[in-house]
């Protein structure tokens, strides 16, 4: 597609993350002023949620008029009681722009249109010209169903459209099979290390249990005998009993406890599948635990939950998201928990990509495609078939079900595009920074010294410590969770810097002063850098708007013949392995439905 | 070129500098807010020296961008604590518009994204579309070098460049020789006076009086012998001995005496051939003087050096610039002086245009070729040849020599465009109001009263009068210096005004109340209408930034075959005689030694 915008830079300036000048041409949106408010003009008190509203806001009316985040010429960015040392509105607004660097200035003012108002922006856009239909080569092959991507979504879908009696065929970009599942050996060679997805348990998580079981994976139960740790703000380590809150005085333990059994309650109270509460989701969650009168350390605390389960600070995701995202494991004790039920009870000896091998192989042949990724989607006028295009490779299908994450979206050229809510949607998922550096050991130091292997800490580098050992096989593992703030101090360190700041921070936390001779070796893969998971894992989030503005289905709704799985989709289990094989059997059966269903569903 | 921004003006709205509306066309260059800081982000705390470095800044990247200030279609111009009773803002942005009128918004704001900054300045800019190579006739004559413009500064080109043995050709738009040295017959067309340039020294200013010499004018010694006056802020006339400090009171001369020392100080530490100081450059020469602690009568007593020297205001010029300006002439003091070594020692009798008489009368004939404004230059692309364009005649050459003004060369279509650091650099240079009035008596009724003839003045009209009689002839004359702020008031009069308001101010300063029938008749040429020197006179100045953005030397250095002189190309003597005739021996000497040098240089 043409470039509607150009980035005028000059010497010094390329470092900026807007352009001192760009460069326009065609035709022109010109976007009114717009307030951080929701679709029924409720506008939060809280500053930062404004922000994220109001580049909602923004975004509407973009993809409305046909536009995208790469089309903004100029942004102006109106203020209330500005002040320079503490810029809130850079960071989301960076991540809006993407990579994307428009003109930009910003205009601290006293007040708004509206008392409430805080923040607004308006903007320049050039008009990209109307996409025509792509030239695709003659079909190659016809299938019932094209399945895009080899994770366990995919495949769990694939057996379902296969069962049902369909033909299909699984078209995975990577060379290998799994997705954000994926098992490297250790250091030996005779272990395996998940840098992907690494936790099940066997009871609410039905499905991915019985994979377990088909495939004869064999399951070590996660350690939570002994002591857990915490790191406070002040670097002091506090030792707590696993399971119990940790001691930090009576009354701020009492907060603390007040605001998870709040979360709790309140994540309870929402309909994971048709998510709904204006204001819940006008607030980020920060400015959520705020309203509820969160001490520091309770934020503390919570921004240990979001940093650990989705890479963010609580400032960056809406209330409303991230309390469904809990409630679809169970609620956020449960999602949390290391113990039967919870969404770390189990690891699997051979790695979680078992399950995906397994899926996989007992496929017929020939269905799954390796390195094939999706350049282009057509819907055909006819309304009954969609062309895919694969390293030039066209296939024709009766339906497709598009399995890959949120962002990895932008990677397919859609015709007709994709419906403005769908595009809404997807493209304002995002992934917070989430590495996980799995340490092994010659031994486990922290449990001959009492403690489970579990560390929480407010300041990093790790946010959240568990044991991942495998003592069968004398594999020594402590898996450390980089997410959100801390996470991102760390990807800017080299490897070796790297390693020395995990090191000096267990050889703290578990009180060993001789760590280096124990260790063998860090093992990590950088989720943010992998352009098929859509840049990040385990999942993607929202910020405030979205839901309440398009509804809570808006990103599994199929659209013409094309439907939408994945994990991010599910309505229980959201970012776990249990969540992508439901939401693979859920678009099979639409599928299915449509497919196979009475001739007079479909007049 | 086309067109691409035109004003919408209603009935009532043509007065204003910029318009209430306009149109634009084509591809749009969005630029974000700029601010008044240098390219280092340095941010000087004086809020007019924020506004000159602001204005550079968008400067920079309308030119990056390929456009010019005549394709601004709007601007919006944010300012903290906006004092509607004091518009600095209005005259620089006004300057930096000149003729072009583009809409324009002024947003008073309570502070901007940075707590230093006062001002900041956004725009919409319509690109014109890149320029194609002109159409020209046929080559009519091939010469080796084509010097543009026939003053001091071409004529000594030409003679260094023949006398190498090379060919050349002088085009010169005017129908005369001598550029900004302008010689006219008195009222009895006996005598002359020197519209432009008129004082040299037969010491530092070698070249010229070797001119002088050469054609055997007669030099006349300026005369200090007397008393001189200051007219001070409240009108009042104090006499003081020529050469001396006025007497203030202890104070304030002492304060004056120490800020004149400073500034001979720091003027003396500039290179002037690459003048380096972030800071200085940072400032207009009347935040400086502030910053140093200068006295109201301080300020008085430099704003009549800076009016009288570049007929600007302390306020319109970079600290650095003004410095490095004076030190071109060995300092400020020696500049200013009328006496041995300085800058004002000796007039000619038969006037400056002597010399551009004498240098082309002594060169082959053919060689000036008058009433030839240059239009078009195109470097051809094999790197060896360009092509000027005068009047439908194409010449072409090996080397180009222009010594035509900086602020002149936007009369030329240049193809290529001039890089854009050459751009940035000659469409920064401007020009203060400067006219110089020459008086002429029927008898010398100053020096029958015991005065010099020199005057200052902090009020005005004239600024600084000195005597440029020429006794031999009987000619009596006060030569009137209107620069800056009052000149501009003087310039609004008409021509009876005129007179009668300097023979007002003579009467008062040397205490003569009869002066009408002293008086022959007031010779004015103002400079600031001739469209060949640039609009302006004696010398182009620079706000504050481009110096230090762009380094000492960029107006100077070639341009592919295309070499620059000219005075305020100097080192030495920028704005004087000196200074021009230096800068065509130094750009002669660039071009024969390109043109004859080793064949090796060229590899």
């Amino acid at each position: 597609m043409p470039q509607t915008v150009q980035t005028v830079d000059l010497a010094h300036t390329s470092g900026l993350y807007y352009g001192p000048a760009t460069i326009s041409s065609g035709r022109v949106l010109h976007i009114s002023g717009q307030p951080g408010n929701t679709k029924d003009a409720h506008v939060p008190s809280d500053y930062e949620s404004q922000i994220h509203l109001c580049l909602f806001n923004l975004r509407k009316l973009i993809i409305a008029a046909g536009a995208d985040i790469k089309d903004i010429a100029k942004l102006n960015v109106y203020i209330v009681d500005y002040d320079a040392k503490n810029r809130k509105h850079a960071r989301p607004i960076q991540r809006f722009f993407g990579k994307h660097r428009p003109a930009q200035t910003l205009v601290p003012v006293p007040k708004l249109a509206v008392p409430e108002w805080l923040i607004e922006i308006d903007a320049v856009v050039a008009l990209p010209d109307q996409p025509s239909a792509p030239m695709l080569p003659a079909v190659a092959e016809c299938v019932d169903v094209v399945i895009i991507g080899g994770g366990l979504a995919g495949l769990t879908a694939a057996h379902e459209v296969i069962r049902a009696g369909l033909s299909c065929i699984v078209l995975e970009a990577r060379d290998r099979v799994g997705g954000k599942t994926w098992s490297l050996p250790t250091a030996d060679g005779k272990g395996t290390i998940d840098v992907g997805a690494a936790w099940i348990n066997d009871t609410n998580q039905s499905r991915i249990y019985a994979l377990a079981k088909r495939y004869g994976a064999e399951v070590i139960v996660q350690n939570t005998t002994g002591t857990a740790v915490l790191e406070d703000f002040d670097g002091s380590v506090k030792p707590f009993p696993y399971g119990e809150l940790q001691d930090f005085g009576e009354a701020t333990t009492k907060s603390v406890a007040e605001i998870r059994d709040m979360c709790e309650a309140d994540c309870q109270a929402v309909d994971t599948w048709l998510p709904k509460d204006t204001t819940l989701d006008s607030l980020t969650f920060e400015a959520y635990l705020r309203s509820r009168g969160a001490t520091k350390t309770a934020i503390g605390t919570a921004t240990v939950w979001t940093r650990a389960m989705l890479g963010l600070e609580p400032s960056e995701v809406s209330a409303l998201y991230f309390l469904n995202y809990c409630k679809s494991g169970g609620g956020l004790l449960q999602m949390r928990s290391d113990r039967k039920d919870g969404g770390q009870y189990l690891r699997i000896r051979g790695g979680t990509q078992t399950f995906a091998k397994g899926l996989a192989a007992s496929l017929p042949p020939g269905i799954v495609r390796l390195e094939s990724a999706v350049q282009t989607i057509v819907q055909v006028n006819d309304g009954r078939s969609v062309k895919v295009q694969s390293n030039g490779i066209v296939y024709s299908a009766r339906k497709v079900i598009s399995t890959i994450p949120g962002p990895a979206l932008k990677n397919i050229t859609f015709y007709p595009p994709l419906p403005p809510v769908k595009r809404a949607w997807s493209e304002s998922l995002y992934y917070g920074y989430y590495t996980k550096a799995m340490m092994e050991f010659k031994k486990p130091f922290w449990v001959e010294r009492g403690f489970c292997g579990l560390a929480q800490s407010f300041i990093g580098p790790a946010g959240v410590i568990r044991d991942s050992s495998i003592p069968q096989d004398k594999q020594y593992v402590l898996t450390c969770f980089m997410g959100g703030d801390p996470g991102r101090v760390w990807a800017g360190l080299s490897t070796p810097e790297r390693e020395e700041a995990l090191l000096k921070q267990l050889s703290k936390l578990y009180g060993v002063s001789t760590l280096e001779e124990q260790f063998i070796r860090m093992t990590a893969y950088e989720w943010v850098h992998d352009e098929f998971a859509g840049l990040g894992c385990p999942c993607t989030s929202l910020p405030p708007g979205v839901l309440d503005s398009l509804g809570g289905d808006g990103l599994r709704a199929p659209t013409g013949n094309l439907h939408f799985a994945g994990t991010e989709t599910a309505g229980e289990w959201k970012g776990y392995m249990e969540g992508a094989v439901r939401s693979g059997e859920r678009a099979a059966s639409e599928v299915v439905g449509e497919l196979k269903g009475p001739v007079t569903a479909r007049l």
